[in-house]
């Protein structure tokens, strides 16, 4: 930790600085300079030093505290430098394999969803999302299926041997969801609940974290090292787009944080192009994007009939786009090393 | 609701817009122009219709849906044009008087706050604020006293007649903390915790709503409709700054916001330029431009000893910079025709 | 156009905004909802429209105006629905092959210089970059070699057989810059400078348009159609990443701007990952990116020894690095189906 | 300057780098620690080191380089520390008193500049604003009536004793516009246009820096550095929004860079509510707030028939509006101890 004294600082502020470095447990080292004088704080624990950050921060005659190391240890990735791979029932998220997860942004009705889940298991995807309970921005919109959308998911996974992905919100819910899915997805809104993601790091199931909408990575990161640091450390991390001054597309998808994730930790990477972009047209050309810059994988809104979707079906995807996309996304992960897995029979209800 | 046509759209396309605008209650009014086909849909209630827009843009014919109308109701000016007035056991907020609301950031112990009361008090402030559940970036920071906390604030309130406004973050703890506070505030990084909201709309205390962080103003009306919606018009807005990519402050304040929400709701509106700011230096000066432009109070750090607050140090006031500014800000309140209320002789503790 | 009043228009308002529309070339057409009551202008020239949208949205009786055509006619996709080709001295940007610009930020030097241009025209590439006129922050910085820079870079070309792009930065300039320049570039800092942008739309040479750091596609669109209607329709487009919240980059690189802007236009679009990110390590791959979701060619920092480059080393690539990404760029055009160059013998000064 | 290397660097890596500061005139200080190593290079010239940073954040050995000195001298506080003030012919702009600048975005014809310059003579006003060149996101809009709209500005301020501030666009026309004006302002979208910023610091005429949309404040300072550096200090900074993900408003003025400016710089800064919200309901209540928080003058659009003006009615005021404005201001001036000058008895051409 450095400490930048104000140019007016005293004999006595020195000192009392000093005294403050020290009793978090770090070192004091002042270096007086012509124009600045600094004073290092070397060793001691990370732990201890996060709230002494503020508070020195606070005294009149420091100017600025420079931290220069990561706030996050767990999920950093010199704590696995090879990077983890999350089983979800035999199938991989962050190997070689690129994992395909899609669905309707809301469970509607049986039909829909097993409609949808069959073309989703015949491309050879294994994993299955939809909403059972849904953040609305207003309060007169559906808002979910509840515990019968969960029920549906679950009948639909069986069928088709798709493992289930899907948000819980409410954190009195978190047992109930669990029971029913594979991945429990935090919603973009609930990234620095940190009640909820207390109590996802304490249940036995693979946590997908989507990132906050106005959320720098180190947040995302620090979110995530909340889960782990509670004991869970199956977490998949999810990029869907942030919130800027563009109103083009409804949120701009941050490819850059794809690469740079990758070197800062080691848990795998998903990029969610259907709400990047809120666009259908453009989900196919950002999921191939999304492959091409390293991502371990992409979840994709799709729809039997997007333009009766309940929720979000300008960017969903119809079953026909969606069919063909999957070969187009296989050609690029060929490109970068990676594999898609190939097409599969499925006994069709149709 | 404006339903504007893609231009190469077809006849059947036309019908089944027309159509899918009647099933939600909308009287369709197709007006074919040179260069666009636009559809009016009339009449129709706008409960009804929140989905159906989302549902209408994923039309392929669609190029894009125009809303008219504002998506609130209960909390829009129209349907309260002389605005509310919250009545916090005999303070009122959003009338004539500016509501100061001071304290920490944390409660740390009952010297901290007793001291910090008794300051508060005397300027003739009315409301004590500071947290007893924190949330924090990191897993690793004070995450704050709990309930022990909320006693110490019910104690100070009682001994220096001050009201209490402190955080509820979890849930669960809703009727806890209830128990103990007059003022229940939902933190900027909850404003879209829906299950929150409405558990708080179902309570009989006023509801302090902090502006998201990356909120729109339409956002931030929608989030106080869930708790209107829900059974509890006692919502008083707090705009706490917004995100942008300015880093020289901690926060952008948006103070815009303050006039542009007094016009469309009927809510009143606080400024938090603490958090806003992120700097000592600047609380005074964007205190006296809150009220200024129209704030009906201000809610301000204060700590005995900043450099050693555990949280937030840096934008907390010294006990003799917010004594001072308090009759700053009476200057100010009186150049708005409002007032603030006087000093008061308090038994000291000192 | 769609005129939206306020509740509270009067029959005389009502008038005198039919008779404003009329006055602009465009039949009104009043609808009155129970709600809201709007007024559609039909038809007229959207040229004479432009500055009326403004006067109406200050008409006291206007609630708001919405536009329902774009902006932009010349740059449109519609006006030429199979793209634009750009025909550089032989080498096309826009057409099945993928561009590739590389070389250094700054001219430094005629040995840097041609060092730099041996390797890229060895790869395959056929465009060379370099500043010789440098935007910078801070006066203090290096502001670029000028002429002499313009010079070597002409000489570069010739050799390597390379077309030249650099930047135009002040208008009393461009008839010198164009004297050695193939492609004359306009920063992002420059992007809304209206004066530089009409007296480039007199001038023979393709344009090579970036964004500017904080401006909306439309905006964007709007720059080029400044340059197209001063008579130059030889634009390229460039993505290079725009200011956002988060600062883990030095910008983030918007790539839903690449299929979007595909839609919307007929100009090619390429895209500056060195700049978008801001980090050497992150080019590769967000490179891979661009193509993959359609970009039509990539420029890229390239550098002998970016650790002792004058500016943006840090986003530099060496040689070696460079060298090897070209043939993974080439595995991702192919998988989108385009093509990259083939590696060149070049008669080698080392 | 402290220079934190990687934790994988070599002992080569250290010698290096030490070698790279000595280049560029600083003393190397190495520390090394037990998670980190730094170097500290200290004295030395900083505009020796301005690119210095940049190479040596490019160095692989190298994490981040952080440096603890402003990159601006001439206009930080520290070299003025009582602050600029400006005499425009007799009125002074960085004194006690507030500075009005007022009048139509746009000079449009003689009777709307005198009809609107007497009016705002009248309130005791001493600036007259008005565009004679506009820069505008369309091609096809309406640029300004040019060297005719300078000479009725000339005209207006001679009949009615204002100094007239006007925007100047083109670098070819600084002397032109010299000619006629008191204040020469540099817009938005021209603050890093480097080329005219040095062109504006070689004349004898006060400048007006109005705050790119994107800029942060460090860059707007530098932007002055760039003018002061050029050999003129009489600079005005002006802040006029910036763009944020809020779109409820043109822009979100960001009042809080009022008081952080006054503490970093000694320039004088006002604020330009009428951009910085695009409202006119928003900027009378801006404008005391802006002055509440120590704005040193406001810059405000008035015209004599907002909803026909030629550009930015709806953000422009009426007379009657404007008039009853100014005693307000004039409360809330002497509520932070500043004066408004008296109205004035102007020889009415009504």
């Amino acid at each position: 930790m450095i400490v930048v004294l104000r140019p007016e600082y005293t004999q006595s502020d020195l000192k009392r600085i000093m005294a403050h470095l020290q009793e978090v447990g770090l070192t004091p080292n002042p270096i007086i300079g012509e124009e600045k004088t600094i004073i290092l704080g070397i060793g001691g624990s990370e732990h201890l030093k996060v709230d002494a950050i503020d508070q020195l921060r606070a005294d009149d005659a420091v100017e600025d505290v420079l931290v220069i190391t990561k706030p996050y240890k767990l999920v950093a990735r010199e704590a696995k430098p090879n990077g983890t791979q999350i089983d979800v029932r035999g199938a991989v998220i962050g190997g070689e394999e690129i994992a395909i997860i899609a669905g309707p942004c809301t469970v509607e009705s049986e039909t829909q969803l097993m409609l949808t889940a069959e073309i989703v298991a015949e491309t050879g995807a294994k994993f299955l999302r939809g909403g059972a309970y849904k953040p609305s921005t207003s309060p007169y919109s559906f808002h979910g299926m509840g515990v019968e959308g969960l029920a549906l998911l679950k009948a639909a996974g069986q069928k088709y041997d798709l493992r289930i992905v899907t948000e819980v919100m409410d954190i009195r819910k978190v047992e109930l969801v669990a029971e029913y899915a594979d991945v429990l997805q935090i919603g973009t809104r609930n990234m620095q609940n940190y009640d909820l993601l207390r109590e996802l790091g304490m249940i036995r199931r693979p946590i997908l974290l989507k990132r906050g909408f106005a959320a720098k990575v180190e947040e995302w990161l620090l979110a995530a090292e909340y889960i782990a640091n509670a004991g869970n450390d199956q977490i998949i991390l999810c990029e869907r787009g942030i919130r800027t001054f563009e109103t083009a597309t409804r949120n701009t998808l941050d490819l850059n944080a794809i690469p740079l994730v990758k070197q800062l930790s080691h848990l795998p990477v998903i990029v969610d192009p259907s709400h990047g972009t809120g666009k259908r047209d453009l989900v196919g050309p950002m999921s191939k994007a999304a492959i091409a810059c390293g991502a371990d994988g992409v979840i994709i809104e799709v729809h039997p009939n997007p333009d009766h979707a309940i929720k979000d079906g300008s960017q969903s995807m119809t079953f026909e786009r969606f069919q063909s996309l999957i070969p187009e996304l296989g050609r690029i992960a060929s490109a970068v090393d990676r594999i898609l897995s190939s097409p599969v029979a499925v006994k069709t209800s149709r």
